[in-house]
């Protein structure tokens, strides 16, 4: 190679490094179960959670902001993806909402993850905390595009040591970590286990701060999935006993304690006006576990349920001096944030496949109108419900984990949820053209979805 | 008279007025039916309320305040004389909830009112909006030491011109004010009849400003007790068809247009420091009017009822540079502000009878722990509940506006309504010491409480 052409690579390679450097971090923090009501800004009474209402006052807050879908695995799939779980496979089927230990499928490979597209753009990147898309060597998150790996394969709930633990109510209040016999990974190493879970999430925000100091000067995508408030729960020493919530509110406030640990490094290191920090929940709060469940706020049902507690939870969007601090009502999911986070991060959507996720942008650091035209909701790999601008039609419902059998609605229930955020109040009668636009939309998405082949 | 001891009184009158310059004006805005859930700063996902919102970002915000009452004249009448309602014969009884237009009686004359008491204090007073302590002319409010009053006698529902405007479900959303054939007062004369509710907000903030542009001289104290957002509701042109609430948050956002006007005026005029401001509600949501009903979030129940969604509503206090700004779990009660607008005021707090109100003092101005241990809940005038720290013991039930007869319960029920706030979850069985120490509270209450001459 001669000299010209050598320090011709070199400009280059600079140049691309030097224009790196300019692109923001992304960094999503994923709560597990965290209702909608459930964080002092969204109107909680009890639970004090200051340094995400700090960020919230400093950032953009959403209160029409869906998760990938109302349980955990496809909702971390579509997050990961832009994409429905569906079309990846990893949308359950009937009873089986979430892979469980030893499960033989995972994330099909050929997904673009959030974190693989921005690792070829030169991103470090790191996994915290709880994964639930595949559990074998193969599916776990370095094979995903992911530098490192620190956390749960799964629900901490799962491996339990006698059925009776998995009960909802036989969870005891202040449970014994031995009772799930859960596995703590490093990379594609077990560690720990069963993992002692009062420590979690301490070691968890320890894990997130080293990896942010070591990488702190080229860009880093960090997608940190705490393991709380999902049950059962614990908190460190520091934690335990002090909120007015009980077991749920200490987990949630040792989370909002480890959120100010982050954001509070990035004002340190100046790094807060070029870093983009998501914090959200991956579906709606767990009722059945009652005490330890959360809660939805004035949105009906929770976790598990097509029902607007089922996937409307808290999102914030921060990134200092870009985006200007305030309250959306546009309409939001989970899966923008994997377009969102690739343009931000310089890299293409991928345009082989459909991408179910849009942009953000124009939401965040334009005029604050948003690219979301309409919000479909499973249960598994069932569309039970439509919800475009603020009419909301259910051809299906049913209650998270209720026994009795999905019922169908022919014509669909009709909810504005603007005016009714509740769902109490079924207007289908007097807005028959909005019905069906909605049964259209409806038709045509199930009539055009491919399903992926299914994992679980 | 001679020269000298002229000389003297006048010092002393100067010294008076000098004294009465300094000591705070009082503004207590209450609105009428806002639950617990319909503002922002408490987490409602639609209704805007920017003015409020900054009102509690720069003031103290409640979560566990209490109204008076589950209903308006006995919340009203506890307010204003700082004592629970069945002592002034207030309560109402079995079916009589609130008064009705040409009641007999009203307020007796020889309760205390904040009014009364700051106007000895050398206070100028008004009263603007509803009133509904009785509608005679007897017991207009110029009768309980208010200069001035603008407004209601009572609900603006009554007067209906045909029974079926009465009845919460044929209550249309945009309701002709022709319907009811409600009385607008200026002093004690009828000014407008039927009142064109739809103006009401405005003329009420204008005529709020005007009270305060006279008398910014010296001590004020203004009770604004709004009509809405009680059903039926109106909002002015400006407002009308702009929420994503319906007409609801229509009426919530002239609300809080209506405070920030206020708020800016004591800014402007640099009396903020110097002025005590609280808002508040009269009881939760009027939950049977459905679309036009608000919300209490995630508290159980409403309006007419003595689940937490019946009396506990959103309240912030608010004097910039001596409340610090924040938010307090602290038990209180309107009736505190009965207490604390007199010792504010310079004035005793009478010792003649029995007062339920508590100073607030402490709570605002110093170490932040409140004076009041219990608060009880009525039903009309029997006592259904009894709260003490985070326990409340439900010894009858009874949902607002059921037909269904109030239920016994022997032992009571018992929550914990910080780790609970829904109430779902009864656990007497785990707390017998809790139930023994509620118990004997309310028999000990129902033991020596006075109800006064019954009004209605």
């Amino acid at each position: 190679m001669n000299k010209k052409l050598t320090a011709l690579i070199l400009f280059f390679c600079a140049a691309l490094i030097a224009h790196a450097a300019t692109r923001p971090n992304v960094i999503i923090i994923l709560a597990d179960d965290l209702g909608y009501g459930d964080l002092g800004c969204y109107g909680h009474p009890t639970i004090r959670t200051p340094n995400i209402d700090r960020m919230a006052a400093e950032g953009l807050r959403f209160t029409d902001y869906y998760s990938g879908q109302c349980y955990c695995t496809p909702s971390r799939a579509a997050l990961m993806t832009g994409r429905l779980a569906i079309r990846s496979g990893m949308a359950g089927h009937d009873t089986r909402h979430v892979l469980y230990p030893n499960n033989p499928g995972g994330l099909p490979h050929d997904e673009v993850t959030i974190a693989s597209a921005l690792k070829a753009q030169g991103y470090a990147t790191c996994a915290l905390g709880k994964w639930h898309l595949g559990d074998l060597q193969d599916y776990l998150p370095t094979k995903y595009g992911f530098d490192y790996f620190y956390g749960l394969p799964y629900s901490n709930d799962s491996d339990w040591t006698d059925p009776k633990y998995r009960n909802a109510d036989t969870l005891s209040l202040t449970p014994d970590f031995h009772h799930f016999n859960v596995p703590l990974y490093r990379g594609t190493n077990i560690i720990e286990r069963p993992v002692d879970q009062h420590t979690l999430t301490k070691r968890y925000t320890e894990e997130a701060l080293g990896f942010l100091e070591k990488n702190k000067k080229h860009p880093f995508f960090l997608y940190f999935a705490h393991t709380f408030p999902h049950v059962p729960l614990f908190a460190s020493e520091r934690f335990r006993g002090t909120s007015r919530r009980g077991l749920y509110g200490d987990a949630v406030e040792e989370l909002d304690w480890s959120v100010g640990e982050v954001l509070n490094w990035l004002r340190k290191e100046h790094l807060d006006n070029n870093t983009f920090v998501v914090f959200t929940s991956d579906n709606g709060p767990w009722l059945q576990k009652k005490w330890n469940g959360g809660s939805a706020g004035l949105l009906r049902d929770g976790k598990g349920g097509t029902w607007e507690g089922g996937t409307r939870v808290p999102a914030i969007a921060w990134l200092p001096g870009k985006i200007k601090p305030g309250l959306t009502h546009e309409l939001a999911s989970a899966m923008d944030l994997f377009n969102t986070s690739l343009i931000l991060g310089g890299a293409d959507v991928p345009k082989d496949r459909p991408i179910d996720g849009v942009d953000l942008s124009p939401l965040l650091f334009g005029k604050g109108k948003g690219n979301r035209e309409v919000q479909y909701f499973y249960q598994t790999d069932e569309l039970f419900a439509v919800r475009k601008g603020s009419f909301k039609a259910h051809f299906w419902t049913h209650e998270g984990y209720s026994k009795v059998k999905p019922e169908q609605h022919n014509p669909p229930l009709l909810f504005d949820v603007s005016e009714d955020p509740s769902e109490h109040f079924d207007i289908a009668a007097q807005h028959p053209e909005v019905v069906a636009e909605l049964t259209s939309i409806y038709e045509r998405h199930r009539a055009t979805v491919t399903a992926g082949k299914a994992q679980y």
